[in-house]
């Protein structure tokens, strides 16, 4: 019997991706822009005090090329509240100028493969809290995409025993530790909320920094031998202040 | 000659997820939203008499993400009665205002890899004609996916002898159980009805007991070498009550 | 060098499958549905008089979920017919109110796997002749999908010798011929015509017996090793008579 | 090092696939329509008097299925005469009934597969260049699909030594040998244009000889072992005198 | 533990895919289009200055079939500057008229296969400064596709030790070295930006090459056994000064 992996889960999250309708969007008079946008920065405005009180949190990225204009990132304690966030967006006077393109969700994870033994419950310690229910970075950049460990004859992640899976991920994490300070990363899990088993987000300053770790990586037998990928999303941040540069018709 | 699996089939069943076109619902005054609302819930209210006839069950989820904002389950007799209720919904108001997103179109089914040696005719056992013919739970959230087993060479389940499926099965089961009063649920056949082979709606209080219910059956064999998964979907509960609430425009 | 098998081709064949447009549909006033009704009646009459005729064969019916609302089989003595009906049709008003949604070209086939040794002319022999050139029975429900045969490493059909097909297509055939009175078959080929090498259509007054037949075969070793399916569509049937409450406006 | 096939190659070539939109079509009176196919013919034209010239060919095909209504082949010295013909279609009135399907650009090309030793410059060779530089016949049907050698483990045609390969495709070329005079092939390459490597054209007064011809060849290893194949289309031809009842509202 | 490849990676790409809405354009009359026209002139302009300057390149190609009529392929030192491209194009007037179809994010990149030691910085190099930030050349055509290298059992690049990817490669390397004079090639990599590893975008006055290039290689063992491509882009050049003729409504 194969010992499965356990994990310890905090916030739900939910990747929201959307196309701006410039066609329709440039329709509008400056002061209609304007207020749909002024009713957008007071929807952060709230987002930004739920963040202040240690709630939940999020982020809002440009992202480049056709797959997706903007990206919310947003994570909260429970699901009703994503889906309450997400009706809420929906019935706003933006969003009817966006397309929606793709979205994710899943739920922040921490997998036990590097877990010490210990008598502690892990979701009293504080370094775990931060990891579980994390401030996103306002990086420069951010880095979406999902993945599965594979299932196939020869390579099917899910039948190694505990202490080989243990051990590549191990490996996995010394890449990803050598790039300390250049990217973070946020893994959430989604096994049973969506279609594949994990979404992980990188921030960076330096873009170049999402390639150099994820190609390096692609060279550990963890993902050469077991990871499949799905889409790929890179974008540059999109704050408040920057809305109305963002949006207005130049 | 391989043994087939035999199966017992209870009602039918059709899944039927939509998007709401906010934009267009948003263009009714109050009045009008308020008035295609009751004509939903006098749909909804003839449901009820149904379900509380013993007749049929239904339940109507809202789905988080883009794939879908609404689910409807419904459960009936039969297919014609499910066509019927199909293209009912189709003709209301409503409707005009969703976008059909996915379906699925199945039957409840109980295996007989579990069931032991009786000469008793199962269709009149109260415990499995509750299972056939059941009231759908109104749990907080549910979780629908569609599902295969593989027919691939060295991990071929249609390959098997009966008594290496069973023991399989019987592995499966035991975690399946072990969450027993955490997750309920209905398993629906659709070999010769829709795309894939079965349809998995799993119902619970609490969200993340699916994903790990879900990801702990993966290291079992029955998933790890012989599942593939369609998409998945999450979602929380959508009551008749909370039918206004939902739709309003803020 | 490999034996390829032979087939008997009969009456050319089109699957239509369309959604109707019911927003746009329910635009129209009472006299005008009416009236385009009337003029798909008129369609359909033609078509019954080329059936009593025995030049041809027709079937409607109604689709279960999103895939498809209607699905038309026609069989016709050439393809050109079947273009011609095709285009007819989709300049009628009623074609203005449906979606295609998918479509399947092909000829009703028997294949020389089960022919015995004969000098006779096989397409002077009445029963072959009632197989290639079918009148479609009116049953209450119909199934369809399209597959293939593998040609895979390890399960490559048409590197098998015919010795070796011949017995498993006759192994096949046992289990279709216990469904005999229960369900009826038609296969079509479609290589070179469309994108899998069969379609396949069954009738059955009882819904389930499709799945009951369908997962049996599953694990025949044709099927479990060698067949690969497309989408499956089950419908109830919509006659001539019911076509006024198919589409009336509730 | 693997010796690479070399090809001949002729006219590029533009598969164009549309669907009509008739519901727009529809709402035009019968003398804009009879000036739009006027137009449509006055294009036709002067592709016939390129044919005529020896510098290009065309055909003009009505396709089965909801897959495309109408396609069109065209063939010319240069890729950029096929992209002003395109954009010049575009830019007809026609094409604004028109809904783009599919499309294929290739190059007619020859492999050294089959050719002996020669110091003869082969695009001297008179009967070389009327395979090069064909004119398309009007046979009363067309098939085409697009397909691909398959580079797998245990297939890789690209791994095959020149010798094998060319045997491979001698055994392959009797087939097509003994349907001389039912059918006509054109071979259009496209590595590097399109996301297949060929394009198969095929023509015969019959259309079941398609069916045969490629059920045949699927028993040989070439096939059956080595290709890949992308959808098929098969249709009718629809001669220039055939417009005007073609697109006329009945 | 597998050596990883290390890259140098120049300037920032966005390859942008669109199809013109030929009818809506022509609801406009001569005036507005020139307009509109003149606009995108415009931009063209400080695109030009920015590639005097050195800042950058780019290129306009009109693509051949249905995949897209234009493919605009940009360079630029920052991701931040492409994605303002790319809002400012969206809101042109031109852009109304412009459907996008695909579109690819990549960072130019030269690999280590190929290089010798040295202690020398690359970066300094101005024949590696050359190839990092090209100015792209104005070829009669072009070809775009990207790609992966497999990752399956018995054809696993990422799981090669680095001598043997180096050897593979230089074998390539000499495939490609027989097209110099004929096919400029540019690589830019994508890992963590695209769904793709890489890009290929070639350059060449005779479009024949592309096609001999591309086939000979697939019988390389690097292309043979381990590459995977995407689909194939294949196009003329589109000059500024051709723009009001391809634009223009005959």
């Amino acid at each position: 019997m194969i010992e499965a992996a356990k994990t310890l889960d905090g916030w739900y999250c939910l990747h929201d991706f959307r196309t701006i309708n410039w066609p329709a969007w440039k329709t509008l008079n400056t002061e209609e822009q304007q207020q749909i946008i002024r009713e957008f920065e007071e929807t952060i405005s709230k987002w930004e005090d739920v963040e202040a009180n240690g709630t939940g949190s999020h982020a809002i990225y440009s992202i480049l090329g056709q797959k997706a204009d903007i990206m919310l990132v947003l994570l909260r304690p429970t699901m009703k509240e994503l889906n309450e966030i997400e009706r809420t967006f929906n019935k706003t006077r933006l969003a009817e100028f966006t397309i929606p393109t793709y979205s994710y969700v899943s739920v922040v994870e921490l997998s036990n493969y590097m877990a010490g033994d210990s008598d502690e419950d892990p979701y009293q310690n504080p370094h775990v809290r931060s990891r579980l229910y994390p401030q996103l970075p306002k990086t420069e950049h951010v880095c979406f995409y999902p993945m599965d460990k594979r299932r196939e004859y020869d390579a099917n992640w899910y039948l190694l025993p505990m202490d080989e899976r243990r051990e590549l991920m191990r490996s996995h994490g010394l890449i990803g530790r050598s790039y300390a300070g250049k990217v973070k990363q946020m893994i959430t899990g989604s096994v049973g909320f969506d279609d594949w088993e994990w979404g992980v987000t990188l921030f960076a300053e330096d873009v170049l920094q999402f390639k150099k770790l994820i190609y390096e990586m692609r060279f550990d037998e963890v993902s050469a031998r077991y990871a499949e990928f799905g889409s790929f999303y890179v974008g540059n941040i999109l704050p408040k202040e920057g809305l109305q540069q963002y949006f207005y018709h130049a």
